[in-house]
């Protein structure tokens, strides 16, 4: 079995037609599974819908919570790729023994040239067959919490 | 360095406006590749554009042997899914010490709500953490390839 | 008031991934109209779900006796292209004093690069000023019965 | 012939994914039109790429200044809705014996789920066949310019 905690970013970010900009609805994680025909046993988790740059401490506290404490030991975090390397690293800290692989999109899944259900497919892979640990899976690769940065020109994750 | 097959199947299929009817042009995985942003180094060679019903030994022979030829380690085939295992087979026979990953999609990805993309970033991160042997990625799962088939009622594969 | 009649054609067709081939389903319109955000007031109503090509002389009779006899003097129905025109013909033989417009699409609206969402678009806007007759929206263009005919090399449809 | 001059709005809002926020490029309308396979003869061509909220007086007496000076006698504008009937009024002061046509989206054509498309074939279609004047174009339905508001609320566009 293996869990989702769903905490946002840009993976889920949609557009507010109302208001003219972009926002936060539910989580489109089950309908990409849907798409992609998953048949993964999984559960998927809401703990936040924000964008990452707007996460506190206490935000952190409750993934790393919440990842300590579920019943699953292979765990995907959907999360905005701001500061998906500090809350890895937070997770690292607070999590043995699990299989934790953290992913997002540059572009919102509810666009249509959208990486996120790329990057979907590509987490729940890594996180079924990689040790335990904490892992970042973005463009098609994945590397240990502590040997990755986003290059923010470039917008893209690469090896450090 | 990693090494994507293409041979065609639902995955690459398209629609032929003027007469009416699906077909086949150019493979549609460097542009899937693109919008996953993917950064796997990697080539993509097109073997065969077909229907995997219509595949032959020889075309077999020949997924095998550039399989086995080929300077890469690490292999990710696109196919039908109707003769995938079959293909499968061939490829354990005689490919070794690389690791082989087929997969393919139930919906063409030229279609708005198909899983190719989401199938794609899974096949090619099994690919890259997997060991030697040859394996089908579908619906978010690895099976080995002498212990899964396709269920053609449900349209999904499973253990066997 | 403004009626819709569905007949099914390329504009309605569907990948069945269960047998790997097109068919069709319900009809996508009242999707497409929520898509368009359309506040024309309308009913959709189904009459067939065919490829006009399968179309029989039974058939033509019954989408002509409907338009004749329903109650809205503004009318669209959706065709398949091949043999719209014929169609077309028997509208304007047996159904007078109503607008009725003919559309369909090359490509399949259930595929993502669809003309179908702009011909329905197309369609409703002209059914809504055009006096009396029969005409055919295609290309974003519109066509009296009489003065048209599909280009099957192009895949469009012209002015004769 | 058609002209279609662009001056941005929703329909034409993309993301930029770098900076993570929603923002203007080249127009979608070139892309829109091979889509829908427009036949129409016309001409696109860009004015602005503004959010109408931004629009100045400057920038209205340009709009206008070009659909009065510009050979065609049938034009599309496309528009921000926030202030379209702004737009529209001005057009209306300074342009005469011309079929002007404004359209916009609710959701940018660059998403998955946009009226965009929709509305493009339906505003070049009123365009064709409406008498000289100024009209609004969305949801299907057409306007005269002093007998439409937008329902901000509803995000709609409706008579008055």
């Amino acid at each position: 079995m293996l869990r989702v905690f769903v905490t946002g970013g840009t993976f889920d970010k949609t557009y507010d037609e109302i208001h003219g900009r972009l926002s936060f609805g539910d989580t489109h994680v089950p309908e990409m599974l849907r798409l992609g025909r998953s048949r993964v046993p999984l559960t998927v988790e809401t703990l936040l819908m924000i964008d990452s740059l707007e996460m506190t401490g206490a935000d952190r506290a409750r993934i790393v919570a919440r990842c300590a404490e579920c019943e699953e030991r292979q765990i995907v975090v959907t999360h905005g790729t701001d500061t998906m390397v500090e809350t890895a690293r937070a997770l690292a800290e607070g999590v043995s023994g699990k299989t934790v692989v953290l992913t997002g999109a540059m572009i919102p899944y509810a666009f249509g040239s959208s990486d996120g259900l790329f990057n979907l497919g590509s987490a729940l892979s890594f996180a079924q067959v990689l040790p335990p640990g904490v892992y970042i899976a973005m463009n098609g690769q994945c590397f240990a919490w502590d040997r990755v940065r986003k290059n923010t020109t470039l917008g893209v994750f690469e090896s450090r």
